[in-house]
Protein backbone atom coordinates (compact mmCIF):
# COMPACT_ATOMS: atom_id res chain seq x y z
CA UNK A 1 0.00 0.00 0.00
CA UNK A 2 1.45 3.10 -1.28
CA UNK A 3 0.24 7.09 -1.08
CA UNK A 4 0.69 9.89 -3.32
CA UNK A 5 1.35 13.63 -2.47
CA UNK A 6 -1.67 15.00 -4.55
CA UNK A 7 -2.82 18.43 -5.29
CA UNK A 8 -5.35 20.40 -7.71
CA UNK A 9 -5.29 24.23 -8.66
CA UNK A 10 -7.50 26.12 -10.63
CA UNK A 11 -5.23 28.26 -12.81
CA UNK A 12 -6.92 31.76 -15.22
CA UNK A 13 -5.02 29.81 -18.07
CA UNK A 14 -5.31 28.08 -21.62
CA UNK A 15 -4.77 24.44 -21.61
CA UNK A 16 -2.05 25.27 -24.23
CA UNK A 17 -0.27 27.55 -22.35
CA UNK A 18 -0.24 26.08 -19.12
CA UNK A 19 0.47 22.65 -21.39
CA UNK A 20 3.65 24.93 -22.51
CA UNK A 21 4.86 25.62 -19.04
CA UNK A 22 5.10 21.33 -18.58
CA UNK A 23 6.66 20.64 -21.62
CA UNK A 24 9.66 22.85 -22.36
CA UNK A 25 12.56 23.32 -20.43
CA UNK A 26 12.25 26.72 -20.41
CA UNK A 27 8.45 26.79 -18.98
CA UNK A 28 9.54 24.17 -16.05
CA UNK A 29 12.40 26.69 -15.38
CA UNK A 30 10.27 29.68 -14.74
CA UNK A 31 8.27 27.79 -12.04
CA UNK A 32 9.38 25.10 -10.49
CA UNK A 33 13.83 24.94 -11.22
CA UNK A 34 16.37 25.76 -13.50
CA UNK A 35 16.67 22.75 -15.97
CA UNK A 36 18.81 21.86 -18.62
CA UNK A 37 17.08 21.21 -21.15
CA UNK A 38 15.07 24.70 -22.84
CA UNK A 39 13.03 23.37 -25.72
CA UNK A 40 10.31 21.14 -26.76
CA UNK A 41 10.05 17.84 -23.86
CA UNK A 42 8.84 14.89 -25.84
CA UNK A 43 8.09 11.34 -24.69
CA UNK A 44 11.69 9.86 -23.82
CA UNK A 45 13.51 13.04 -23.26
CA UNK A 46 15.74 13.38 -20.44
CA UNK A 47 14.65 16.85 -18.10
CA UNK A 48 17.45 17.41 -15.86
CA UNK A 49 16.63 19.99 -12.80
CA UNK A 50 18.56 21.91 -10.95
CA UNK A 51 18.41 22.42 -7.24
CA UNK A 52 20.98 24.35 -4.65
CA UNK A 53 21.67 27.39 -4.95
CA UNK A 54 24.13 26.84 -7.64
CA UNK A 55 22.78 24.25 -9.44
CA UNK A 56 24.80 21.52 -8.33
CA UNK A 57 21.63 18.95 -7.43
CA UNK A 58 21.05 17.52 -10.56
CA UNK A 59 17.79 15.63 -10.24
CA UNK A 60 17.02 13.52 -13.64
CA UNK A 61 13.20 13.33 -14.67
CA UNK A 62 12.40 11.17 -17.73
CA UNK A 63 9.35 11.98 -20.01
CA UNK A 64 7.20 9.23 -20.15
CA UNK A 65 3.81 10.99 -21.14
CA UNK A 66 3.59 13.87 -23.62
CA UNK A 67 0.04 14.47 -24.46
CA UNK A 68 -0.60 18.35 -25.94
CA UNK A 69 -2.91 20.07 -23.61
CA UNK A 70 -3.76 17.31 -21.89
CA UNK A 71 -1.47 15.46 -19.99
CA UNK A 72 2.70 15.19 -18.65
CA UNK A 73 3.98 12.23 -16.91
CA UNK A 74 7.51 12.40 -15.88
CA UNK A 75 9.48 9.61 -14.02
CA UNK A 76 12.15 10.31 -11.59
CA UNK A 77 15.72 8.54 -13.15
CA UNK A 78 17.94 9.47 -11.22
CA UNK A 79 17.62 11.84 -7.48
CA UNK A 80 15.18 11.47 -4.74
CA UNK A 81 12.29 10.63 -6.04
CA UNK A 82 13.64 7.03 -7.49
CA UNK A 83 12.15 5.14 -5.01
CA UNK A 84 8.72 6.92 -6.05
CA UNK A 85 5.98 5.57 -8.91
CA UNK A 86 5.30 9.00 -11.36
CA UNK A 87 4.76 12.52 -11.48
CA UNK A 88 1.79 13.32 -13.45
CA UNK A 89 -0.18 16.33 -14.71
CA UNK A 90 -3.87 16.63 -16.04
CA UNK A 91 -5.53 19.13 -17.50
CA UNK A 92 -9.33 19.90 -17.54
CA UNK A 93 -11.36 22.68 -18.17
CA UNK A 94 -12.85 24.77 -15.70
CA UNK A 95 -15.21 27.91 -15.67
CA UNK A 96 -12.26 30.06 -14.21
CA UNK A 97 -9.81 28.05 -17.25
CA UNK A 98 -8.19 25.10 -16.18
CA UNK A 99 -8.20 22.84 -13.85
CA UNK A 100 -4.49 21.10 -13.16
CA UNK A 101 -4.29 17.69 -10.95
CA UNK A 102 -0.80 16.89 -9.49
CA UNK A 103 0.26 13.46 -8.30
CA UNK A 104 3.18 11.72 -7.20
CA UNK A 105 2.89 8.56 -7.01
CA UNK A 106 4.43 5.29 -5.29
CA UNK A 107 6.08 6.75 -1.88
CA UNK A 108 5.85 4.43 0.81
CA UNK A 109 4.34 6.75 3.61
CA UNK A 110 3.82 10.03 4.64
CA UNK A 111 6.93 10.38 6.22
CA UNK A 112 9.06 14.01 7.11
CA UNK A 113 10.54 14.31 3.75
CA UNK A 114 7.09 13.36 1.89
CA UNK A 115 5.60 16.21 3.98
CA UNK A 116 7.89 18.62 3.01
CA UNK A 117 8.37 17.73 -0.91
CA UNK A 118 4.01 18.39 -0.36
CA UNK A 119 4.52 21.68 1.27
CA UNK A 120 7.25 22.65 -1.40
CA UNK A 121 4.51 21.10 -3.98
CA UNK A 122 1.79 23.25 -2.54
CA UNK A 123 3.54 26.66 -3.27
CA UNK A 124 5.32 25.61 -6.46
CA UNK A 125 1.69 24.94 -8.16
CA UNK A 126 -0.56 27.02 -6.22
CA UNK A 127 1.91 30.08 -6.36
CA UNK A 128 4.62 29.72 -8.75
CA UNK A 129 3.01 28.41 -11.35
CA UNK A 130 0.03 29.62 -11.17
CA UNK A 131 1.42 33.49 -10.97
CA UNK A 132 3.62 32.54 -13.74
CA UNK A 133 0.19 31.60 -16.18
CA UNK A 134 -1.60 34.47 -14.73
CA UNK A 135 0.22 37.28 -13.73
CA UNK A 136 3.27 36.66 -15.94
CA UNK A 137 6.13 35.76 -13.40
CA UNK A 138 6.69 32.72 -10.99
CA UNK A 139 9.02 31.72 -7.98
CA UNK A 140 11.28 28.81 -9.24
CA UNK A 141 14.03 27.45 -7.06
CA UNK A 142 16.39 28.78 -5.62
CA UNK A 143 13.59 31.60 -5.31
CA UNK A 144 11.11 29.09 -3.65
CA UNK A 145 10.67 29.39 0.57
CA UNK A 146 13.10 27.54 2.45
CA UNK A 147 10.92 25.19 3.89
CA UNK B 1 -7.91 2.66 5.53
CA UNK B 2 -7.49 6.71 5.71
CA UNK B 3 -5.22 9.54 4.47
CA UNK B 4 -4.09 12.20 5.77
CA UNK B 5 -3.07 15.55 4.75
CA UNK B 6 0.83 15.93 5.81
CA UNK B 7 2.79 19.05 5.78
CA UNK B 8 6.27 19.79 7.44
CA UNK B 9 7.59 23.49 7.17
CA UNK B 10 10.64 24.72 8.64
CA UNK B 11 10.41 28.82 9.66
CA UNK B 12 12.90 31.19 11.37
CA UNK B 13 11.59 31.99 14.63
CA UNK B 14 11.00 30.82 18.31
CA UNK B 15 8.27 27.90 19.23
CA UNK B 16 6.57 30.23 21.64
CA UNK B 17 5.98 32.81 18.47
CA UNK B 18 5.02 29.98 16.40
CA UNK B 19 2.31 28.95 19.20
CA UNK B 20 1.00 31.80 19.81
CA UNK B 21 0.10 32.09 15.91
CA UNK B 22 -1.75 28.91 16.60
CA UNK B 23 -3.88 29.59 19.80
CA UNK B 24 -5.19 32.92 19.23
CA UNK B 25 -8.15 34.11 17.73
CA UNK B 26 -5.89 36.67 16.37
CA UNK B 27 -2.81 34.60 15.32
CA UNK B 28 -5.30 32.25 13.14
CA UNK B 29 -6.75 35.04 11.54
CA UNK B 30 -3.26 36.37 10.46
CA UNK B 31 -2.68 33.33 7.71
CA UNK B 32 -5.88 31.49 7.76
CA UNK B 33 -8.65 33.25 7.95
CA UNK B 34 -10.97 35.38 9.93
CA UNK B 35 -12.07 34.17 13.39
CA UNK B 36 -15.03 35.05 16.20
CA UNK B 37 -12.66 34.12 18.77
CA UNK B 38 -9.63 36.70 18.93
CA UNK B 39 -8.03 35.68 22.57
CA UNK B 40 -6.04 32.78 23.92
CA UNK B 41 -7.70 29.45 22.75
CA UNK B 42 -7.69 26.80 25.35
CA UNK B 43 -8.73 23.07 25.31
CA UNK B 44 -12.25 22.90 24.75
CA UNK B 45 -12.75 26.12 23.40
CA UNK B 46 -14.46 26.85 19.69
CA UNK B 47 -12.87 28.71 17.02
CA UNK B 48 -15.08 29.59 14.57
CA UNK B 49 -13.41 30.51 10.95
CA UNK B 50 -15.28 32.80 8.54
CA UNK B 51 -14.47 31.72 4.42
CA UNK B 52 -15.88 33.58 1.71
CA UNK B 53 -15.30 37.32 0.50
CA UNK B 54 -17.94 38.38 3.44
CA UNK B 55 -17.12 35.82 5.85
CA UNK B 56 -20.16 33.94 4.95
CA UNK B 57 -19.18 30.80 5.54
CA UNK B 58 -18.87 29.53 9.38
CA UNK B 59 -16.79 26.82 10.17
CA UNK B 60 -16.37 25.40 13.73
CA UNK B 61 -13.52 24.20 15.11
CA UNK B 62 -13.31 22.87 18.20
CA UNK B 63 -9.66 23.25 20.28
CA UNK B 64 -8.96 19.28 21.68
CA UNK B 65 -5.59 19.64 22.63
CA UNK B 66 -3.36 22.82 23.66
CA UNK B 67 0.33 22.40 24.61
CA UNK B 68 2.35 25.43 25.17
CA UNK B 69 5.51 25.46 23.18
CA UNK B 70 4.54 21.86 21.41
CA UNK B 71 1.34 21.29 19.73
CA UNK B 72 -2.28 22.34 18.65
CA UNK B 73 -5.00 19.69 17.74
CA UNK B 74 -8.56 20.75 16.68
CA UNK B 75 -11.69 18.96 15.60
CA UNK B 76 -14.11 20.28 12.63
CA UNK B 77 -17.37 20.15 13.86
CA UNK B 78 -19.21 21.87 11.90
CA UNK B 79 -18.50 22.48 8.03
CA UNK B 80 -16.68 20.85 4.99
CA UNK B 81 -14.11 18.65 7.16
CA UNK B 82 -16.24 17.19 9.93
CA UNK B 83 -16.09 13.84 7.78
CA UNK B 84 -12.07 14.08 8.52
CA UNK B 85 -10.43 13.45 12.05
CA UNK B 86 -8.33 16.16 13.68
CA UNK B 87 -6.43 18.76 12.65
CA UNK B 88 -2.67 18.36 14.60
CA UNK B 89 0.06 20.94 14.76
CA UNK B 90 3.45 20.09 16.04
CA UNK B 91 6.19 22.14 16.80
CA UNK B 92 10.19 20.66 16.99
CA UNK B 93 13.12 22.43 17.38
CA UNK B 94 15.27 22.99 14.27
CA UNK B 95 18.96 24.52 13.31
CA UNK B 96 16.96 27.45 11.50
CA UNK B 97 13.94 28.21 14.00
CA UNK B 98 11.31 25.44 14.43
CA UNK B 99 10.23 22.64 12.27
CA UNK B 100 6.30 22.64 12.08
CA UNK B 101 4.42 19.49 11.31
CA UNK B 102 0.71 19.66 10.39
CA UNK B 103 -1.72 16.71 9.72
CA UNK B 104 -5.42 16.45 9.10
CA UNK B 105 -6.03 13.13 9.02
CA UNK B 106 -9.14 10.68 8.25
CA UNK B 107 -9.72 11.34 5.27
CA UNK B 108 -11.28 8.63 3.02
CA UNK B 109 -9.53 9.23 -0.22
CA UNK B 110 -7.63 11.24 -2.10
CA UNK B 111 -9.81 13.07 -4.02
CA UNK B 112 -10.87 16.27 -5.61
CA UNK B 113 -11.79 18.04 -2.24
CA UNK B 114 -8.59 16.34 -0.85
CA UNK B 115 -6.31 17.51 -3.58
CA UNK B 116 -7.98 21.10 -3.10
CA UNK B 117 -7.24 21.22 0.50
CA UNK B 118 -3.57 19.92 0.18
CA UNK B 119 -2.22 22.69 -2.26
CA UNK B 120 -4.66 25.44 0.22
CA UNK B 121 -2.29 24.02 3.27
CA UNK B 122 0.77 23.79 1.04
CA UNK B 123 0.03 27.53 1.19
CA UNK B 124 -1.23 28.41 4.27
CA UNK B 125 1.91 26.82 6.02
CA UNK B 126 4.33 27.48 3.25
CA UNK B 127 3.74 30.98 2.25
CA UNK B 128 1.20 32.72 4.97
CA UNK B 129 2.18 31.39 7.91
CA UNK B 130 6.20 31.36 7.46
CA UNK B 131 5.62 34.88 6.00
CA UNK B 132 3.86 36.25 9.42
CA UNK B 133 6.46 34.64 11.61
CA UNK B 134 9.28 35.75 9.21
CA UNK B 135 8.59 38.95 7.31
CA UNK B 136 5.28 40.50 9.94
CA UNK B 137 2.83 40.02 7.18
CA UNK B 138 0.49 36.49 6.33
CA UNK B 139 -1.75 36.05 3.65
CA UNK B 140 -5.12 35.20 5.19
CA UNK B 141 -8.29 34.18 3.46
CA UNK B 142 -9.65 35.75 1.13
CA UNK B 143 -6.27 36.92 0.24
CA UNK B 144 -4.85 33.26 -0.68
CA UNK B 145 -4.72 32.16 -4.20
CA UNK B 146 -8.30 31.40 -5.58
CA UNK B 147 -6.95 27.70 -7.11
Amino acid sequence: MTTSIKHRVIIETTAEQLFTALSTGNGVASWWAPTKATDNLSKGDQLDILFGPNGEHVVGMQVIESNPSQSVVWKCVSGPWENTDCFSFDIEADPLGVALTFENSGWQAQDDFYAHCNAKWGFFLAVSLKNLLEIGSGQAHPMDPNI
